[in-house]
């Protein structure tokens, strides 16, 4: 089935936060909404690049060296085997595109860790 | 290099109708922004699924059957394999997100296929 999604209606779905909901799949690929407020964890993923676009609000996503600040309207990718920990002073709606095998905390399982279902 | 791509100064860059430029590479896909406007030919992709998000505009893609409306904040993927026929009545800002293999024009090489080159 071919539809539109819009994206304030799919966030309109959810509140909770750091468990992002899957929204669309396309090739190996699936297209995540997350909402996001305080700090995550360091992680990294060994093998999968990941895509943060901003639909709303500032993330700060630190890297080892350094941060990198992605606002509305901005998207960063963070490459494979990259140390990140993304942090939303306030909230962000933020839309994520990974390889399906992607685990939200990388190469660890733990209490952080939530396998991400369709909205 | 990790850096954040804003999509306003992106477009910026760019005024070309139908000619998607490359601003990201992800796994095994590039993020393109493309300015359309006007009727582009029906194509499809024999083996590629393919996203449109709107960043601006109102995008109309003509499926067989119907037609599907994407806005502003709102995406859509077709699946490979399904024919399709952006339209434009006024010029539309949009995301693409295609795997790196992706031909613009699909199956076929005419005068609109352009191979798409990095901003």
């Amino acid at each position: 089935m071919i539809e539109t999604v819009d994206l304030t209606a799919k966030f309109a779905l959810f509140s909770e936060l750091w468990r992002p909901k899957i929204v669309g799949e396309l090739n190996d690929s699936f297209v995540k909404l997350a909402r996001l407020k305080g700090e995550f964890i360091w992680h990294f993923h060994e093998r999968e690049d990941e895509l943060f676009m901003v639909v709303k609000g500032t993330l700060r996503i630190k890297l080892r060296d350094r941060v990198v600040e992605v606002r509305e309207g901005q998207f960063v990718i963070i490459p494979r085997g990259v140390e990140h920990l993304p942090v939303a002073e306030n909230e962000v709606q933020a839309l994520l595109l990974e390889l399906k095998s992607t685990v939200n905390t990388g190469e660890q399982i733990n209490d952080r860790t939530v396998e991400a279902e369709w909205i």
